[in-house]
């Protein structure tokens, strides 16, 4: 099975970074196609940039379709950028990464605390938390990390990560903790290991949330929100 | 004041009608600038064709505030599209017309209904709805009517919403009527008159929150999620 | 068009001040109205005295309705005393100045917390934030000044009020800061450009929220449960 | 212990009626002492209502907790009109019917539906239900009934309630029914037993619930919203 | 009247102090029967306690309902284990000390705070508050405590419950205290005094509140989710 | 990987059907051990036949994991019976049927209805929807079938689920329909194609999920309220 991941924005090497985690993974037989968008924002920090990368991102999405068939997609951009517009573009299923991490720590722990690079970010996650049902056990939290800065062993952009997700668990009482960033996407085993809790990663879990879809059986609904595009001028 | 009303989709001839009815309720000395993006989708019938409308829009929110100081925009789709990215991006206040009408609506009375275009855009809606806090006591309906329908006088467009209006005062218990699309603005008087109860419209009603958000000298705050965004490849 | 701004306790001192913040904002061609009734609590502190200023500031009101067409009515507690018997007897639309300064807010950024006067009165907003649907995202804070404090220049009030804000922006992530009392009137917009963040009055954003249903030709809704009191012995 | 039944309507026969009902389950040792205020509305029907009957039923509590020590107070009217103040003015503890009701309601079963009086009084009642933090769980029907017709055997009223709680039944899966005012105090019993599932009454629940806490010595909390009215000019 | 107050475990020591407990509060005329299964946990910290202990507790409920009548029955234990079943079960109302706690809190002011004895046991309180409906009031603290040091007088539990009362009271803004485990059922009342502000146990307030329901002739409904067991081999 | 499919019910022909369904979604190297325990309820339907099979059910986990490596296990009961004290007790992960199928259907559209066995049942799943954050996209629907007719073709329940499917899609606006029982596994996959939207089925979405949370080497967190039972006599 093929499944998509695409990195809506344009810095590759986080793409990269963002493959290799997906592969880890993986089944065997499962291929991870990783990509972005070849233009648009180099990073996703803050509502502006995420609605500049969603176009390329959709017409990614699109090209690959045409060019084979996927088992499903994974956004890989923790804010689940243009999720719905690609669920409706879709044919196979679409798992934003947020989503996912989100649905994976509910089953692991009662409260969670999400760490995300920088502050500009939460209200955004708060109202993702809020539409999949998780506002009322989870605590979202920026540790001050620009995303490229993850990109760089040397920002002390780990440490930071690191100090923040002592302070969920002191004073939200997580049980467990959620990445908040594609690109920390290699760091969660490591620091599920050290932290003594189970550190979740968005994009890993998405890949295992499609191919159980896939192996369900199991497609996006097409009756209501998520009904295909009509035809017009676009 | 100059207040932006961008109409997210292309269609010329709504965006006109929609500068109308603006102007009929602008104060003496706010002059409307009623525009839409050169290119995108020809109406916003899901997500789909709102992921694609926004860029255009916030390049055109842009180029008018590079034009001369706008005192506010207003988005007119009832999807908010793209109202959080224009936050973020202008320098004064941005009002989506959903919001503008389920907060007017919820000067008026208790309970209300939305009666929207088609059934594919109630799930965005409900969501809308929840973010605003009025998922308690509003109720989404589609009137199973075309954008563009709205266009043409002909299409008995208007007959649908208005048999719509009257199930949702029977059977959701409104108090308040909330026109659901932006095509609809030049309905609210009439249907007000001939239904005994407020019928509201979100053009109009943004247009005059604008203004009050001018007159007090308030701007969108810049401290959190609707910062500025950060100088980087775009 | 005439707007009432009625101020149900009884201190004319704080009317005065009211009244001019009111006229401050209001439109060419809008007469503010401000008035008191000439008994009942001197101020509002706690849900004892709401209950007795109540009658005193229906009758005042039903006094003005009498005296002239009214475009609509404010009423000046940070409590929203009376508002919704007020929007019953009313045939022209109400605000009350919680919900409009909550409302204002919610156009302008995410999170936002309170400032009102003593901390007996934080469980009575408490409850309108979550009547208004924002309950998710305001806190509601005291500064521990009674509201006469506000009228003494020499009472420390202003400076309470000023630190209290600033916990604000520390503690709960506040993006935009509502002053919670009709007698902050005057303050809000220096410590807007003092804080760098808006801070909103309600008072002022009442009288633009009337001017606006008037301009809109909108009334409260007779169908539900704002329905005119019915004829019987009182 | 001397129980305070106090109906804030100034209908001498309601008094008496929801007074008898209060006996019929008191405690031995529980003297019920049913009141109303000489004046104010002779029935609740809406918020006006509601508003102008306050200050004389917390006269009528003042003038009680006078002239002798008091158990507790009932607020015999569904829209618990007034509690708030009550609470803040009484020493000893206060219920209010609605409160009283619900609860009971949700030791017994699910859902429950309320069958209150007319239509104009649902909203009110749904807010409560909000407030109550039962809103998740019933659902406000209105019966078509005046307050005063309860009064009169001849009316049919107690059709109307019969009928509405078969469609409570029916078509909101309710396991219990509340009703929605003091007037049916007397009938909860045969309809419990006609219907075959506990039909609750407010006025009879609050009585037990007054001599609980009673027994219990506990008293309002007067740290927080309650305290005490502070002295000043009223 | 025969109340059963039936303590889940199987600490007999404990289920004699719950029984005096309830005694105190216990109307003349009614019978304490104060309980517990022969065998199982021996005391209930945590999901797994609770799971092993209901069977017996039910098999106890059973006998004592077959030995005579009951009012009613109190389980005396703060997670409300088994309360669903026991209701299916039981002819006679099933009261839990959670629910009655928090219902008896909610009369007495606005926010309170529940503390239990260790932190393992907050994420079920937390999730019954919400069922309750208390989740937007309330806020769950443990003290450290195991549940059987409450037996043991030089153990300083008392002293660590009074300490967390107090964080209570300045970091939540309690106004009312509930004890979370019913083996501080006769701590209340002098915690109240001391402290000044209502202090509520769950074993007195439930043996209140089942007297109520018997002396209002109310049964458990048996229309919906608590039918009889269906007969099936068991 | 092995992972143990325990039905907490006591009918084995009911337990090798869930087996088999389980079996057509695991991943080459994905042994299903399919499991009930020897004794217990023969179905569940309420929570008394909840409450008593756990205790068994535990027992069996208990001893399937000593008896070698579990990589998780997955409770087949829709009730999620157990679920928090199986945490507690295994090492691996333990996913329950009712929040497996739910989160799969967040995955797939908007509102979803579950179509289940009893209405008895109605209630209980409420509560896990409300726990699981979905009570605001989710309807709940019995079929009016008892468990076991679900094990004979002869009974006509088969038609039934259908009927009812058809009425969720109706009348509840469902964009995906959720099996509510383990009996229902394997009806899924003709049921989507039939009615043209997806349809879930509980235990095979889980033993997806298990397999999920194994490859990424996550487990249940033991920080919080799934600590391991505490040593005791029980």
């Amino acid at each position: 099975m093929r499944i998509l991941v695409v990195n809506p924005n344009s810095t590759a090497s986080m793409t990269a970074r963002i493959g290799a985690a997906a592969r880890t993974v993986a089944a065997p037989g499962t291929e991870i196609v990783a990509t972005n968008p070849p233009g648009g924002p180099a990073s996703i920090e803050g509502y502006y940039d995420e609605a500049l990368a969603v176009p390329g991102m959709l017409a990614e999405i699109e090209r690959q379709q045409r060019d084979g068939v996927l088992a499903g997609t994974v956004i890989a951009c923790f804010d689940d950028v243009g999720l719905d517009a690609a669920r409706s573009l879709a044919t196979a299923p679409v798992v934003g990464i947020c989503e996912a991490a989100m649905q994976t720590a509910g089953l692991l722990g009662g409260r969670f605390s999400v760490v995300t690079t920088l502050a500009r970010s939460v209200p955004a996650l708060e109202r993702l938390a809020q539409h999949y049902g998780m506002a009322g056990r989870c605590t979202i939290r920026a540790a001050g990390v620009p995303v490229l800065a993850l990109e760089d062993p040397a920002s002390g952009a780990v440490e930071r990560v690191r100090a923040e997700i002592r302070r969920a668990v002191e004073q939200d009482g997580a049980e467990t903790i959620v990445l908040g960033c594609a690109g920390m996407a290699d760091l969660a085993r490591n620091l599920s290991d050290e932290m003594g809790l189970p550190v979740v990663d968005g994009v890993t879990a998405a890949v295992k949330l499609v191919e159980g879809l896939a192996a369900l059986g199991l497609r996006t609904s097409k009756v209501g929100g998520y009904a295909p595009p009509l035809p017009k001028a676009r």
